[in-house]
């Protein structure tokens, strides 16, 4: 083992014993399968690997299922979500042992590189997200994790590790790249384009900070009716193309003082700026797939801020505590339940949510 | 006099006396003459007149004259920078008296509203960028100052008055826009696309923070011959369109920790999105007649932030202390010199500064 | 008027007429008297006077009749809190107009001296904490309020101006000198030391940010009850001295994050040094009478942060909206009610709080 | 190797060889010798052995000497500064190879625990000042170093690695625990008490930031001296016990914005606490032995802030950059040299520091 094995995190090949496991495997646009395939093994002296007792499916997931991500190759196993069991370590985690039940983070982080210093994981420069793209992921009965001391974390006695799935990905990219860039505050009012599972995420996290009202936007009654349930103080179905006015009108010509994006396209982004008042903050949620139209023409003057992030997971042990103080439940967000020789079920349901209700899916490895 | 008399401060009626003087008046788009014009009289009790003794001329003035400004209608004195003498005070003022020498702020503040409380003067309820737009300005012998308390600041004894008129707007606004939203660090890597007057009173700003490398971007060599001499580690003449393969390879791939856009175009401003390194901020300055192009396709990820900015003048204290200590000199941004009587050479000088060398110029009144 | 007539708004010779009204006037250490007073009048131009409506007794207020406040001078009218309606303004203010419904800031701020620009009305070079102490207060049936448009705060329609009148001090009391100061953030853990009414305000405020644990310490169960009752999720009974080991057993021996001392004795701020957390931040609520040991000989290495502060009530239009949206009940530290002529029996009843039980008295006048 | 073994850094036993190398041994209070001793070896995944090529003696080695650190036992090698060139490396070290020149942090950081993720290396739950303390030091030929990626910083092509000793300590101790703490900006007026090494690290570090004034204080005229040709606008000899009516003076009896103190002794911190102004922020560097005292009875209401710190070397990247784009030039801090066989002249002329006019002491190994 040289130090420059090491280096190369994303391009080492999948060191596999003869012993196979199931796993769902991206097989090219369009088309996915739960295959057979073999366990995963420790490849770097940082490496653990977690056997799955929990995942879920990512509105990614559908992405990359598209064709949408290139960096993800046909063969990979998906998912960057999910809680587990340490099964083995290699010479170099300290953290953790055989027998530790963790929570995954869906970003790989090695905490020495100049992002990590400054707890911007995502941008890790031998980690960042790469599970369940550029390396195999969590939908699966076993996953490698590189850099396991940094991307797993302990999970407490006595958790609902289901509702801890929620803290993989989708609760803290709500809370990092819309509560928290977005500079939520109490008394604060904020609105939330996108009442979708991740903007009902940023939704329940905002409520840490009591802002007094939250506006919740979006084009399916019902979801908005689960806002509702969750705290959002007014919703608004935009249906009707007016959805700036009425922000405007409820705010007394004001706007609000967050805006946070969580569909990613440029009509909603484009409302954010519509609706922000001077001094406010758009916060962008959104994996966007083309450019938009930012009116600088009308908004340079107004002393805002726009702020863009892929999750860095840097506050999961903060929402960790959360959690377990019952601040938040993020189990609300899980609406259906699948073992994990369904999973393609899953998939099924979770794509058509308009009609399934489906918010995040829970499968059982 | 009742409280309500006060709240329109913009619609106010000039209340005139039949005492003239000299006065740069605007005259629809492409027009302006040098003309008698009654003197102000204090109007309400916060209320100052100041008789102007150094003004100068803003990029802004030049975008009224073009007609791009329609809150400011002909008729009305062009001018929101300048240092004077205290002439008269209203009955509410209290921290001035006839005589003293003050700086005169672009922006007028109540100190009052809620945007006054946070610091945001430039959305004064009734203030913010009024001055020689919706109310007569600086390019004549005296000028009436609302909100006198919060909207002027007084001369140190032995300051360089010609100096401090650069701190009624360029340089706050380089510093405030630029800098301090920009959030310039010791150590950190810096791109100002834009070497006029405002791009480099961003620099000279810039430097109080002392960066490890300030790259200057502009068309013109004699601007970036000034920008080195002013404290530029590196510059760009992005004549030839590969400014942002530049930047890219002076920084090793990795893009700039802060871009201040310092033009007011949409090639500048994507430009910005192009050298931002991630975790990186795109500090505008620019006034913008038109919107731009972001690219969220690929800036969702990078964990940055966009900042717009109407100068506050909040840290004119501040700039103060930094002119008077002489850690910056202002001085250095003044080309030319001009009496009040030839003021339509100034304007020529100044509109003409690709021939003229000219980066702001001095007007006695 | 001229200019420096209204600077010296502290040593301003009381202006009064002839009619006369009921107040709490101050009679040298050890005596207070309820006494017809005559009507105060507008004395300057940014000057209103408010009828009071409800008003209260501040901890202060107990201090002074001790002597222990020396710019408080017999004859003074005590009293900095309180709601009403104003009843005449003079000529320099705007934002107000007779018979609007307000809330009166203990602090009192012109909105344009250095430290008011910063948002530390608490320093301002013409006010701070003037009222009830340098000029005549609150306890009384009118109170003129200098610099009014910075130092009131308009009331929204259907507000229950009982609970606004903790708005006046106590609430922002809690929440500036605690809260913000020791950053208190979801996730954390926080000690208070001293569940009386600023401690609980400082707890109710808190719970704002979704702090994991709130740690409530004082000498009275009865206090704590309560204090259970507002959200703390653990308290100790400090009488037998072993407070600082059960703190530290209950953190892991790790500390917490934010120590709030709410008492202002020696004993209370050395406890928050033995229990704070590396990283930590100590805020100090208290009014010391005394200097305090600080043990750097141990702390020089845990960085950490002792903040002091007088309250700014820079936040009260924030606090004003998580009340307005029901975030937060202030009313909750309301225990009692009087009429002004009751007045002494509302001072002997919250002066003997570990018997009566008082937490905040109501005086409606 | 298991996971556990590589816990407990600090206790680990010294795996050494034969081979032998010289290094300064503490012998007990008072005692030291230059002694033979075995060289260091791997002993975990993450370790480095780097031959030393430059050390340096800290203050903090005086007090070891003294007896006053008991953490330091006898027959521990000294020195937790020094450059030098990589001679092994552990299996789990990737970011550095044999033969890579490195700059040796006095702080040892997992990167990987709580503390670490927060940047508070200091406290690391395996490390923090452990080198030379802990675990044999710096002051020999070779040294081992835990948690090598996170400790090491490589040192560019062409440096002054004379100066670059500079930045293991004293430098990022100046800057963190005085000028980023104490929150030095331009325009600000700072008091550095203590002009010896540690306080001069903070002056040259406080000029990144562009104060306006940086009063500085000693006993020691010429210090003093050194202070002023560092950048000092003030110097004040505080032999005759009048230093805070001088800085007072100096102000405007405001009192300065950010109080660094540099001594380590009840008066000095004192001192400090006279001469802050309201708002402003006293930062801790010194080493105290004992409590001090607080005045609170007269601070509970100036909203100032005091900090501690323990160096965490979270900003050497940054320092680095500033010292290679010659922003700064540590080396001015540097007045004798030394060879390693004459490192007991280096302790002898340092300790004597009055007499030899010593700072800091570059010792050749």
């Amino acid at each position: 083992m040289t130090a420059n094995t090491i280096l190369d995190t994303k391009n080492r090949a999948q060191v596999a014993t003869s012993e196979t496991m199931k796993a769902l495997v991206y097989r090219g646009p369009g088309n996915k399968a739960l295959e057979d395939h073999p366990k995963p093994l420790i490849a770097a002296p940082a490496d653990a690997i977690v056997k799955i007792t929990k995942t879920t499916i990512c509105g990614t997931d559908l992405h990359i299922l598209k064709g949408d991500v290139p960096t993800c190759k046909p063969g990979r196993i998906l998912g960057h979500e999910g809680v587990g069991i340490v099964d083995k370590i290699g010479p170099a985690v300290t953290a953790f042992k055989p027998g530790d039940r963790v929570l995954i983070s869906c970003i790989t982080a090695c905490g020495k590189c100049d992002y990590c210093r400054r707890g911007m994981y995502s941008h890790c420069t031998t980690g960042g997200w790469i599970l369940g793209n550029e390396i195999d992921g969590t939908q699966a009965e076993y996953v490698r994790i590189p850099h396991a001391d940094s991307s797993l974390y302990p999970i407490p006695k006595g958790a609902d590790e289901e509702a801890l799935v929620m803290l993989s990905d989708i609760l803290p990219t709500g809370f990092e790249c819309g509560v928290l860039n977005g500079k939520v505050a109490p008394g604060a009012t904020v609105a939330i384009v996108g009442s979708g599972p991740i903007g009902l995420a940023a939704l329940l996290t905002a409520l840490l900070y009591s802002p007094a009202e939250i506006i919740m936007i979006d084009l399916d009654d019902h979801r908005l009716e689960v806002a509702r349930k969750f705290g959002a103080t007014q919703t608004i179905n935009s249906t009707d193309g007016r959805a700036a006015d009425t922000v405007m009108a409820m705010t007394g010509r004001r706007g609000v003082d967050t805006a946070i994006e969580a569909v990613g396209i440029p009509a909603t982004f484009e409302l954010c700026g519509e609706i922000i008042a001077p001094g406010g903050t758009i916060a962008n949620i959104g994996v966007h797939g083309t450019k938009v139209d930012l009116h600088l023409e009308r908004l340079w003057s107004q002393n805002i801020a726009i702020t863009t992030r892929l999750v860095d997971t840097a506050t999961t042990p903060m929402l960790l505590k959360t959690v377990q103080s019952r601040k938040i439940d993020p189990a609300r967000l899980i609406t259906h339940r699948f073992k994990l020789d369904r999973i393609l079920d899953a998939y099924e349901t979770f794509a058509t949510a308009a009609t399934t209700k489906a918010l995040k899916v829970i499968i059982e490895a």
